[in-house]
Formats: C-alpha cells, sequence, structure tokens
C-alpha cells in the first residue's frame, strides 16, 4: 500500500475548488429563484391576482432560518441575503413593468 | 381525454412552492460553502498557509458575474451576495478564532 503524505496545500486547494463549486451552484439557484418570480409576475399581471401573502411570506423566513440553525449558519445572514433577494425581486418586476 | 381547464391561482402555487424550494436549496448551499470557508479557516491557523489570493478571487468572480449575465440574473446582484458572504466570513473567522 502506497501512503500519501499530508500536503495542507493540496487539502487548501481542493477545498477552495469545492468553495467554488458551491458558489456556482449558489449562482445557479439564484438564477432559477428570479426566472420563477419574473413567471409569478407574468401571471399576477395577466390574471390580476392578489400580490403577497406577508403571514405565509414570514412563515417561510423562519422556516428557512430553522434549517439555517441547524446547519450552524447565522439566520442573520440568511434573513439578510432574503431581503437583498426580495428586494432585487421588486426591482426586477420594475424593469420588466409586469 | 379529460382536460383540466387552465387555473392561473393553481399555477401561482405551483410556482411559489418551486421558489420555496429554491430558497431551502439556497440555505444549504450557503451552509455547506461555510463549513467549507471554517475548514480552511482551522487549516490555515494551523499550518500557517498564505491567506487570500486576490487575483484568483477576483478572476472567480467574473466568472461568476458571466454564469449570470447567461442566466438573465443581474451581476450586480451577484457581486453585492458575494460581498456579503465574504463578510460572513470574516465574521465567522473572528467569532471561531481561527
Amino acid at each position: 500500500m502506497v501512503r500519501m503524505s499530508y500536503d495542507p496545500a493540496v487539502e487548501l486547494a481542493r477545498l477552495r475548488e469545492s468553495i467554488d463549486a458551491r458558489d456556482v451552484e449558489l449562482v445557479r439557484v439564484l438564477a432559477s429563484r428570479f426566472e420563477l418570480t419574473r413567471k409569478v409576475g407574468e401571471l399576477k399581471a395577466r390574471y390580476d391576482l392578489p400580490a403577497k401573502d406577508p403571514a405565509r411570506e414570514a412563515e417561510h423566513l423562519e422556516h428557512l432560518r430553522g434549517i439555517a440553525m441547524e446547519a450552524r449558519l447565522d439566520p442573520e445572514f440568511v434573513t439578510g441575503v432574503f431581503d437583498a433577494v426580495m428586494a432585487q425581486v421588486v426591482l426586477n418586476h420594475q424593469q420588466f413593468r409586469f
């Protein structure tokens, strides 16, 4: 059996590669999410559907914060990201005039 | 063949469900990313490895902005998200005293 010696620089490069892959995944999920909100915007404009359900949204955010905490992710950070996402949704709706 | 009539409210509910699922995915990817940066922090502290490679990071961000644009996602928004992620990484490193 050949035993390789442990090289922390190689391990670091491996970790960074994994982080970069997560970032690409993050961008793809965000893009997919905005594609869906675009469809929601079109649907609402076409059929004059009710705009928002704040109670449902608050419940959803609590659910996400719970998942974050379980995964050792700061729930305040998650709330910040989703505030930014919501602001971007509003901006997109203005830009595309849904 | 039974043809169901199109109900925009049902379609809206379906889209919202897909958005919620994307959000859960987003939180999971973020949590996984921070788990990896925690490992990077530990490794750097233990082996006194070089802290950052700004040129590599800038190139990586350009790559992500390119993916965003292809997917109709505002690259400025992506930059903002990654600025927030980087700030959180610094905060985590302080909290956990890597």
